[in-house]
């Protein structure tokens, strides 16, 4: 018995989810769980089915061959997916700690079900925690840009990278990078987006004085901060905080928005529209 | 063209949502939303389907009888509901304004859509308000509790009550009426249940010294305050908050979290399951 | 005996506060409530002071007397607020009804301490409301508008208005009444400042695919949505909510939003310093 | 240059704050912020003060010798504390990793300011977490109740602790332990009290249905989860929820909120009344 998961978009029409689901149901598979949602500004249909397949009846290949044939009924796109592959990260980080440590501890935990592969780093500061949890260190030295962007895709190659994870790593990742994980890197800015984009949100909030900063996790575009958003969070403060205390405030929600974040890519439950993402429940 | 929804409830077992829906492609039906949910300590299935039915092919009644057809074959249990055809609603209360202004400027701009039938209390404070919204005010006379039981009953009758709404209605229910309104009569307690049931919730959790204070909407069942809770909401407080400060606060909450679960009632997003509500999204 | 608010601002220095307290003290003047606050930036120091003023010792005229020594010691600058005197109110409206019947429901019930003296609109929309709860409406016609700023200005005067309320008035107002409101003029912004900022705050937020949205009051200046915040909340939202659930999940947040900045106003409890505000707890 | 705090309480009256504020001013101790908050129950005055002592001019012993004249004026009592001084620190712990990893974190972060002397366990399961952050770990053995409270009287002897933090310890604490560290000993309850008391409050809360759960943080007494609470927090669950992911939702409450509650104390942030605490802001 194999536990997958199964995306699949098409335009809205009528009896979209009877014929998928009596396909399946043919093959003996066992639907678990069922979300769609449609949007409306482009009527288009989205749904995750989550549904156990029984091996001996059903191959995750012959499978596809069925999603396929449904698809091109509705001129639909069909996607399945392992739950019970591991995916394999690699963590971008800098020189802030708490990030990477609550996501190497709920991997520790299996709250976070995942290989994580490596941890690569513009600084040394935070090798220690690497070795803390036994995860291969990198350090990439940005002083030749062009060289430090073929190091870094031949490490996601060699590692075979499913989802990068910027873990308040503070440089821009290059082109070549971002297109190539299109909806498999998030990133976690620490403000409330849209608002306080790019460098200092929390030294900008103290100045507009909001009574309200938050965290937003994303997925990287070529666009700084302006990628689909996946989760965010917020925190009231008042005139009491000084922007030490926003930032400290603001370190709790960073890294549950981001861990958030992580645990619906890898539990498939997110699909993306445009600058839109739809997040299933489970 | 009809709007409705249908709610159905069984055993889970392989093929139901195919089933269901290959059902409703045939009468040409067709899903807007559909929802599912499986309570794994007793393996049931929940479904909510919002559809549109194309009157001049299938009659509500038509529907029915395929339904209760399908119903049969997976020993389930379905109902549906026509969402165009608005319910009637009493509203109780005593003496606080805020949830029943709440509910009658809410109907008014639509965003709860009933017919408010009748406002009945056992004071005539807010009689005022009834008037401010054109809504017939009775006053019931609570000094004969076996007189008022069966005047109560009688406009709930000649009204064709669907929904009693007890918005901070401070009197015990009769038993019979209860019995009668199983799932259809939703009360708003002021405070964050199961902690601080009974009265004067705000004096306990002021005593008790507690950091945050809560709203809780529930259906009404014959043990106080235990019902199946349908909406809940907190706000925090701190030392500095008096009883009083306290009871303004949660004045909002109460008036929120009761109109969350009225609008819940009305969408028939709710299903219930012993002491637990599956509260649909949409 | 009469309650009374002191707001004192200086540069920060030693033995501020005892230099005060004494002299109240002196005055047999009774300490209800102190807080005090500093701005990091250009160490400002700020203190509110709530009392009670034995009339028959001393009175507010007196005591003004004795703040102007004290604060010529310090260089600082004294107000006192008589908080037993009822403000008047100006609300200013257009078609929006939830806002409007928060203040007006919170007046009656004296959860806002004010005389509401008149409600103006550019619409007729709203004046039922009005009727229901006996306020004088203003019907201010906008095609001629330097007229219209003649009305305006006349009826504030008329009126003796200490605080306009721009609930959900959707109209720029002219800089003669900014600049005389200043820090007097309360407006209600249906977006999280400063994201959104400008019309239509919820369909971009729908567009940029937010997981919050938010309701932002402050002070009116003559930068559109630039004022200082004095209060601010937020309600998640998923990609189920259309732009017209959005609306109406932002509806509440507003207008408790509102209330919130309108009662600490009320209260005397808002300082400001530049787009800063200190808002006291009590 | 010395950073104290000051705790006054007293009856309520007039002048207390001129009296202190003045006797500190007469010592050049300069004051960065002062609370004040009044218990209306039973007119108690409590008050923190934060300052700078020139330790030329005023040790705190001499300090301490003023502040007792003052006492005996209004019939209060005062404490100073210095904070520059760490605090020491036990944590108990039992099988749950992430509020302890929590607290090492900010520990090492410094944004939890203390000596961490031990962290004592029923288990050995944390121990290599210990050994992450170089802590040392003490296994308890409570095969013998009254040799193990021995030993741990023993311990929080010898390594001088001032603080005992029970980071999901789930045994009981003997009432000799728990009487010398009143005020000293913080638990942090997985559960929204005074709701779910004792053991497995999700599998309670899930039973109950209820729609937001929460974690409580509060210092120790000889009733069981009696204590005054310092910190709660809260987050929405539905019925999706299982009561896996509900513990799961619940870990993030738990760590944060203890965390609070430990800064709030190491900053001599709180004060107790009863069952009430006052938690200053600053």
């Amino acid at each position: 018995m194999r536990h997958i998961v199964i995306h699949i978009k098409s335009l809205d029409q009528r009896g979209i989810i009877s014929l998928y689901t009596e396909m399946l149901s043919s093959l003996s598979i066992n639907i678990l769980k069922l979300e769609q949602h449609v949007e409306p500004d482009d009527k288009l249909f989205f749904m995750r089915i989550e549904a156990e397949l029984l091996e001996d009846k059903t191959s995750i290949e012959g499978l596809k061959d069925h999603l396929s044939k449904t698809d091109s009924k509705v001129d639909g796109n069909s996607k399945v997916f392992d739950k019970q592959k591991k995916q394999n990260i690699a963590i971008l980080v800098t020189k802030e700690s708490l990030p990477l440590y609550d996501i190497l501890i709920k991997n520790q935990t299996q709250e976070i079900n995942s290989n994580i592969k490596t941890i690569i780093s513009n600084h040394k500061v935070l090798e220690p925690i690497s070795d803390q949890f036994d995860i291969e260190f990198r350090y990439l030295d940005l002083s030749d840009k062009s060289y430090a962007e073929k190091e870094l895709l031949s490490i996601l190659d060699q590692e075979q990278i499913d989802l990068i994870i910027l873990a308040r790593y503070m440089q821009i990742i290059p082109d070549s990078i971002v297109n190539r994980y299109k909806d498999r890197m998030i990133n976690i800015h620490h403000g409330f987006l849209p608002a306080f984009k790019g460098q200092k949100p929390y030294h900008k909030a103290w100045e507009r004085g909001v009574k309200i900063i938050g965290a937003t996790s994303h997925y990287v575009t070529s666009e700084l901060d302006e990628g689909p958003i996946i989760s965010q969070d917020v925190v009231s403060v008042d005139h009491h905080h000084s922007i030490k205390e926003m930032i400290n405030s603001g370190r709790n929600l960073e890294r549950n928005v981001l861990v958030n974040a992580i645990k619906a890519h890898l539990e498939y439950r997110i699909m993306t529209h445009g600058r839109r993402t739809i997040v299933f429940n489970q």
